[in-house]
């Protein structure tokens, strides 16, 4: 029988393709995703339509009041998407404690299923200078989740999986194609349209683009 | 200026004994409350009661879908909650992640409100067994949150307050008592009715009990 794991499943363009490690590793994925006022819905749409495309048992949407706590471009109306980004500054498009919000739910449901693998699509090189994508706050997780749980009290031994850490957008994309991940069903735009159509212009969209042009690899996304 | 803290407020009594303990080391409180398909709604009118009373400068509630992962006898209907604890068995009562996922929370609003001090009224001495009430747990926590944040990158050095881990229901309560906490007004009981008034059966009623009968403290709890 296959090992079960979470996935962590946003709808862009890194979860998928971990979506796709994880299944060409082996292990029967159960997708996770969270809707947490983020403004781009059309992300959760995509998180469902590429758990069922590449093969997740099921996919799990949870509800995250993270938008009552604001404090990020992605979450509050208040604050604008930039559309470029500034040298060594960390972004208004950080969400506050939000990676380890989604690693804390994905230990539970792991501990739920008897699940001790997590994977999470966190990137350190083309990152957005966010500060929990880094090795040391992944590390700093698998600690806790072994004292956290019930299960680590008994003897499990979580671990994260970050298999796209030290990728640069360009081997996310080849690695992904070489799987088979349809690209143009995600969505990494932060003003996506309703329909998933992407504005071409946010830093999220740049980073895509010129992912896909080094990559050799033409950009199916759908542009408003 | 007073600091800033957060304190998480459940409406049971160790909670609202740590907001009176935080206020009277001078903190500006911000409470937080979770709504998180946990049975007794009734511990959330407490929670906002309380923080008026004992004068957090706001209190926040936010929902948290923790009942779709289930796997608990707090979130999940189809799991009695039970009479008597098992020497050495952690309960059914334990939520998988439960304080992970709290902290977090914490952790981002926090982070929001320029706040580096978190307050969770966690204990290791009458506790029911849960892994996330341990000192070395919260000591991992600690570590997370100062790589996990922007504000953590830029120098902040968070710290998690757990002034009743080392204190026996007694202790709490007679501090409580010393700091003007009114509690008849928290609700502890795991199956309290809709006006909060405790069963008198569970593990939760007979810890809160015991802890007033040692603390020769009369028992305020309305009872069923």
């Amino acid at each position: 029988m296959s090992k079960p794991a979470i996935v962590l499943l946003s709808g862009g363009l890194d979860s998928a393709t971990v979506l796709a490690i994880a299944r060409s590793e082996g292990y029967a994925c159960h997708a996770l995703s969270f809707d947490y006022g983020q403004r781009h819905g059309a992300e959760l749409r995509a998180a469902e339509l590429v758990a069922r495309t590449l093969g997740a048992i099921d996919s799990k949407r949870i509800h995250l009041g993270l938008d009552a706590i604001g404090g990020s471009a992605l979450t509050d109306a208040a604050i604008a998407v930039p559309d470029q980004l500034q040298e060594g500054v960390i972004p208004v498009t950080y969400v506050p404690a939000r990676n380890t919000v989604f690693l804390a739910f994905a230990l539970g449901y792991a501990e739920v299923l008897n699940a001790t693998d997590i994977f999470i699509g966190v990137n350190a090189v083309d990152y957005s200078g966010y500060p929990d994508c880094r090795p040391e706050f992944i590390q700093a997780f698998q600690t806790l989740a072994n004292l956290a749980t019930k299960a680590g009290v008994e003897g499990a031994r979580f671990r994260i999986h970050t298999p796209l850490i030290a990728l640069s957008k360009a081997e996310i994309i080849r690695k992904g194609v070489a799987l088979g991940v349809d690209y143009s069903l995600t969505v990494s735009c932060y003003s996506a349209d309703a329909t998933g159509r992407a504005c071409g212009v946010c830093d999220a969209c740049r980073l895509r683009a010129a992912g896909f042009e080094a990559a050799g690899v033409p950009d199916p996304t759908p542009y408003c």
